[in-house]
């Protein structure tokens, strides 16, 4: 840091913060418990292998997704190329850890099960090449040189408001998918409050409750990541060049 | 306005304002569209008792609750305190409608099924009663005399971001209720892309795509209400008087 003075942390991020991996952990501990408990625990090539798709989801589409927009938070002092290329890196791993939806296709294959009919699946595949579609925007506009800074500046607001609806939609998807499982497979004691269904109940609201603390993290003005001092000289020089908006400049 | 010049729309704002108005009433076209076609339509002391509620809550939990968010970016010219008093007047609204929840509970009770064992009644009722009580919250601290200008001002960003939250919980909600009817009715052939099937999964993203374009038109930094220049000279004289934030000043 140049022997700069090092800014404090907002009050109440880290908190925030560490509920957020609190409420990520739990999350994957009780899809396991779940999994494993009551749906026989996971495998590739058996029946089992339909069990993969919502681990990898909890853990690709909502953990990882939902941590990669925590990192300009979190290293908040850290330069702002490096704290890209790790938000770029763990969408990157999601997107990868995602692509195991295919365990769905080869388990609906073996079974005779037809694809892409259920709104869970229209929702949840809309998420996925969306989310895709995102990055590979974001790592054209904001990692490789090229695009201008104005067009960066034009696009950074879109990303930003993409990037929290797709994480939204990513967990409204999760919600859907559990009430399908449930709905499949324990029909007709769910609604006697059965172990299974207040268990993965329980696993949605843990869901929805993630979704919401990252979110308010993410939209808390006060918490947003200001530009450091070097960030700030090289932006001005960049605006005293071209004239335009600098999307470095302000806080993301 | 006293001869003041009206400050000029935010050009896009009254297109994508139109677009969500456009998606509200073909939301509601496409519930009586599934509930009169393919369930028999609506009753109250029949059966058919369990169709008003997904009818209700679209038009309530939806529909009126994204107008009552938007209504402080289209009347974004009018005195502050009448487009309070509408967006408390419709959230009310709102609310009445979703009041008829109780069509569940009755419909329930009629054929001896159990109340609030699945994921959608969770989730549900959790929006209902914060939604509730957000607005008891909002009506307490903004609407009637008695919070400082300073707890307002605290108080504000929570109310906002409450808000959207519940409107993304109440959508999530709905799409949840469709997944479940749509299992109990045609379960067996909603995997061969059935009308009602098709129809049901097509409302559900039209319902992700109302929550789309009302978050956005909220989120927007330019479609903010400004302050007009009569709040701003007031809110500070009350900075002036209290040495404190002014909440009206800001834009919200």
């Amino acid at each position: 840091m140049d022997g700069a003075a090092v800014p404090a942390r907002p009050s109440g991020l880290s908190a925030y913060v560490a509920v957020s991996q609190a409420l990520g952990l739990t999350l994957l501990l009780s899809t396991g418990a779940w999994l494993g408990r009551y749906r026989g625990g996971l495998g590739w090539h058996s029946a089992l292998q339909i069990n993969v798709h919502p681990l990898c989801m909890v853990l690709g589409m909502v953990f990882l997704q939902g941590d990669a927009l925590l990192v300009y938070r979190v290293f908040r002092n850290e330069p702002k190329r490096s704290t890209k290329a790790l938000h770029a890196l763990l969408h990157g791993l999601a997107l990868l850890i995602a692509l195991v939806v295919i365990a769905v296709f080869e388990s609906h294959r073996a079974k005779g099960i037809p694809n892409m009919y259920s709104l869970h699946s229209w929702c949840g595949m809309a998420a996925f090449v969306l989310y895709l579609l995102q990055w590979l925007l974001g790592c054209g506009f904001f990692l490789l040189p090229g695009a201008s800074f104005s067009l960066r500046g034009r696009y950074k607001p879109q990303h930003i408001f993409i990037g929290i609806a797709l994480f939204a939609l990513s967990i409204t998807s999760c919600l859907l998918g559990i009430t399908e499982m449930l709905l499949f497979n324990i029909r007709d004691s769910y609604s006697r409050f059965v172990p299974e269904g207040v268990l993965a109940n329980t696993l949605g609201v843990l869901l929805v409750a993630f979704g919401l603390v990252v979110s308010y993290v993410l939209t808390r003005d006060e918490w947003k990541r200001p530009p450091l001092a070097e960030e700030l000289a090289l932006s001005m020089d960049f605006k005293t060049l071209t004239e335009g908006e600098s999307p470095d400049g302000g806080s993301q």
